[in-house]
């Protein structure tokens, strides 16, 4: 017969273990982790789960998790309304925001267009994006950050295409070698974007 | 200024990045996936790690954790119960029951004795082990089970010491080789522990 952890114990681990990235033997040492060592740092955790499922919902305007609605970024009122970023995701959000250089606002796609996973324009944050785009009519531009994945590209493209008519100038994030990279070990289509996209200096 | 998560999201990030071996970043990943996507399994969670925290205590023979006190293992009939294996954690005795060769009891020390880290030998379960001991004069061997690192070799040494007057007879695991692994690779340490534990054949 094998060892089996007690009821409770193989449920903390089954439950640690759907975690992503998050394995089955992390899954045990974490669960071991919490009974041995740290049940009150663990009890707090299950409070802030608790916690952030109750207060955490998206802004009806632009999609991002936030505990008040409309967010702070679209309360703001020294950001710039007239430019919206569309990224895929929350993260995106912080990513964006950490770059301290734009001061607009955002839409939260909450994913890509992906026939692959069965992912269509109506799975994600698309018709509250374009609802926005109607009753605001002081946007000027639309920035385009979603990830430089075949996905990513594909919504950008998709994007863009559907907001031809409107006459919002569309643009899109520069792709080509990050920063402190070297040429010779970036891949052909970076390097093939970042040669197409050359800029007078 | 800034970006900054709203209160219940810096909140769940930070109770996350208190697990082991999950660093700020990966604390963030995991607090987005579980608002954007997986509130129930999060939920499950929090209620998993409650329920263990309220159930899981320590076996009052062994000190493994346990919901039933004795534990299983301490309450088996067809365990050999003249035989206990010391080891440093429950991890340890999951380990050790994998291998199905291993029918006697178990004293789980948590932790070993350590004068760098401030655990002496008041701070592991010895006074458990000692008084178990007292009470059960059927045991007839203690198996040394505790890592091969410096402060695992000293508790079992330190334990041995303790044993010897008694006259049950002490074993210790043996170092060695492990098993499919190349002798060109293993460290000087093991080889020659190895070298020093050969066997007729």
């Amino acid at each position: 017969m094998a060892y089996r952890f007690s009821p409770a114990i193989a449920k903390l681990i089954n439950a640690l273990g759907k975690l992503p990235g998050i394995g089955q033997k992390t899954a045990q040492r974490l669960a071991f982790h919490i009974l041995d060592e740290s049940r009150e740092d663990a009890l707090a955790l299950a409070d802030a789960i608790r916690e952030a499922c109750a207060s955490v919902t998206l802004c009806s305007e632009c999609c991002n998790l936030t505990e008040d609605d409309p967010c702070d970024i679209c309360q703001s009122r020294t950001r710039d309304r007239t430019r919206i970023c569309i990224v895929e995701n929350p993260r995106d959000v912080a990513a964006m925001e950490r770059i301290h250089d734009y001061r607009g606002l955002y839409h939260v796609l909450h994913g890509v267009i992906s026939p692959m996973h069965d992912i269509g324009p109506e799975d994600i944050k698309l018709r509250e994006l374009f609802q926005r785009l109607q009753t605001h009519d002081e946007i000027e531009e639309i920035i385009l950050a979603t990830n430089p994945t075949i996905e990513g590209e594909a919504t950008a493209l998709y994007v863009a295409r559907l907001l031809k008519p409107s006459g919002i100038r569309t643009t899109r994030i520069a792709h080509g070698i990050p920063m402190g990279a070297a040429l010779e070990y970036a891949d052909e289509v970076t390097l093939a974007r970042a040669f197409q996209n050359r800029q007078e200096i």
